[in-house]
């Protein structure tokens, strides 16, 4: 596709995406009152419920169907050696997943989800059967220097995604998807999209990553302020700040956030880098907004911050900082919870209770 | 049994709890830094991973069976209206219980938890034939004007909740309990054992329950003000402050706590009520903290600060507020995915991947 095919395309994407059923949230607010607990005592449960229900037009939808889809990148910006792991690590994680072995696929077991691990730009010749190719380039280009991706670069890997995302609901029937990443160096470009696209400072979405002291964070900070003031993003033009700062494995999350939204599936964002995904979602394509649930609070310092601004909760505090989807697919639990409570819960007529 | 041979039963569960395994501890920590993660990168999970080798003596423990004791009691106390809810509500959600209808049964069933309910004191003749008979008396008396239960009913239904448990473990092989709990007027007599036993003033263990509204919370602190100041109940002696101002659902979940800890089972505890039964069983027993896990943060205001006190952290923000083990059993995925990050995950050596 030409440059001018592939912005088309994103419009018509951004477009396809419809707020959720109205009709339904007030079903299932209907149906939450009539059941044997005081009203709202089951918290955000309640909310997800409803959040369900407008998305899938369903009160108790069956959401057996779901995955967790891994995107693989590496970063230029490694050389500015801003990372704990040697670049290396994310060809050889991509193995990992594809073997099984990783958190995340441990996790996603135990939540009934498939992993669909995908290159999205990993700097490496990788082959297996199970592994997906979106490649577009091997690796960003090191942004302290240049853009990190031409925008075409960044809207391909965008409609990558997107596709492969669409494909698995429409085809394969899948209807909930949790965000999952690897790539060594990711928390820098997340870092520095949220400085242009949130309301951060450098060192207010600067962590320690997967395990940096802080004079390394500190040199971190300054890698990030280099690569802004390198690049000027335009801040007005989410796509234009991805493809100069952010990293092909943000850009296919980015996809597969407006291709569960467009096809009316949950997605349910993982840690600090797939909520920077989201932060570009939503500013592409607010409407997506509705579709995200929130899962995990990272121990990334950005992230509370990052969540917040997107208008995500994080349900789950377990002082993670690893990635890979594997607080999304934690979160899959407390939907089966919410959606389990909706379809078996007895009501107050039914069980003979008194209400309040 | 006579008060004597009561505190002599007591004095003899409190000595059978011992320290968690050492040795157990290091070699799950040891198998955790093995695995293709950033050390310490699962946070609580991790955590959780070493507690549960620490309790069982296995790095990766099978703990299929699991229930949540749902104990049921009744509160003299409710006379002086604190409750958004009437106290006939107290037998009818036992019944619900019982019939599988309630929220914790729908969430111990997508935890594969049992539920086991238990009459502690319910203010009714209730009969079925899985309800389980542990009532010492129908329902405490009214606190602000008298104990709420003689030293040896609190006693015997300790014992009580302490002997189901124990032979749920060793008849039965079950190895994690979650605490659950059902009884109108319960936050009400959680908030004066916070207020004797704890830190907290009267004000800040007193919240809204099951939805009253600030000026009937603020009538809820005179309650428990008046409750204190009619029992001075003392505060170096758990028992008598139990019984004072406590319930005998308390009570029970209290020998319940005792019962895992001294049978080297995990114990998952839920929101206020059972966490005010988790401070007096560590007053009383403080080898027992050691067996316990947090589960959800309560919306109930004295939640933050009760778990604290009794060093345990919230892995689940979802404002909750119903009780029942809602949370607990929400709580076993978590410990199901620290044991199955244990058992399945690939090794940096297995996988091939390189260390930071």
């Amino acid at each position: 596709m030409s440059q001018q095919e592939l912005e088309q395309r994103i419009i018509e994407i951004t477009a396809s995406i419809s707020p959720l059923f109205s009709e339904s949230i007030e079903a299932a607010e209907q149906r939450l009152n009539s059941l044997t607990k005081p009203p709202g005592s089951l918290g955000k449960l309640e909310e997800i419920a409803r959040q369900v229900a407008g998305i899938t037009g369903e009160i108790a939808p069956d959401l057996a169907k779901r995955a967790v889809i891994v995107m693989a990148g590496d970063h230029g910006v490694c050389e500015e050696g801003i990372s704990a792991f040697p670049a290396e690590v994310t060809p050889q994680m991509v193995m990992n997943f594809l073997a099984g072995g990783a958190a995340v696929n441990v996790l996603a077991r135990g939540a009934g989800a498939d992993v669909f691990c995908v290159d999205m730009g990993v700097n490496a010749d990788l082959a297996h059967d199970s592994l997906i190719n979106c490649k577009t380039r091997k690796g960003t280009a090191n942004m302290t220097r240049e853009a990190a991706m031409a925008r075409e670069e960044a809207l391909a890997a965008i409609i990558g995604g997107y596709e492969l995302t669409e494909k698995l609901s429409r085809e394969q029937g899948y209807r909930m998807f949790a965000t999952g990443e690897m790539g060594i160096g990711n928390t820098t470009a997340s870092a520095a999209l949220c400085t242009v696209l949130g309301s951060m400072t450098p060192d207010e979405a600067v962590g320690l990553g997967t395990g940096i002291n802080e004079e390394r964070r500190k040199h971190k900070v300054d890698v990030v302020c280099r690569a802004i003031a390198c690049n000027t993003p335009d801040a007005r033009d989410p796509l234009d700040v991805l493809a100069k700062v952010g990293g092909l494995e943000i850009a296919g999350l980015v996809g597969v956030i407006l291709g569960a939204a467009a096809n009316r599936c949950l997605v349910v964002i993982d840690g600090f880098i797939s909520s920077a995904a989201a932060l570009v979602a939503a500013s592409i394509a607010p409407e997506a907004a509705a579709y995200m649930i929130g899962s995990h609070l990272s121990q990334e310092q950005g992230h509370r911050k990052l969540m917040e601004q997107i208008g995500l909760s994080p349900m789950i505090h377990l002082d993670m900082r690893l990635g890979e989807g594997t607080g999304a697919v934690l979160g899959f639990h407390f939907i089966d919870a919410a959606v389990r409570i909706m379809r078996e819960m007895a009501t107050f007529e039914s069980a003979g209770v008194s209400r309040g």
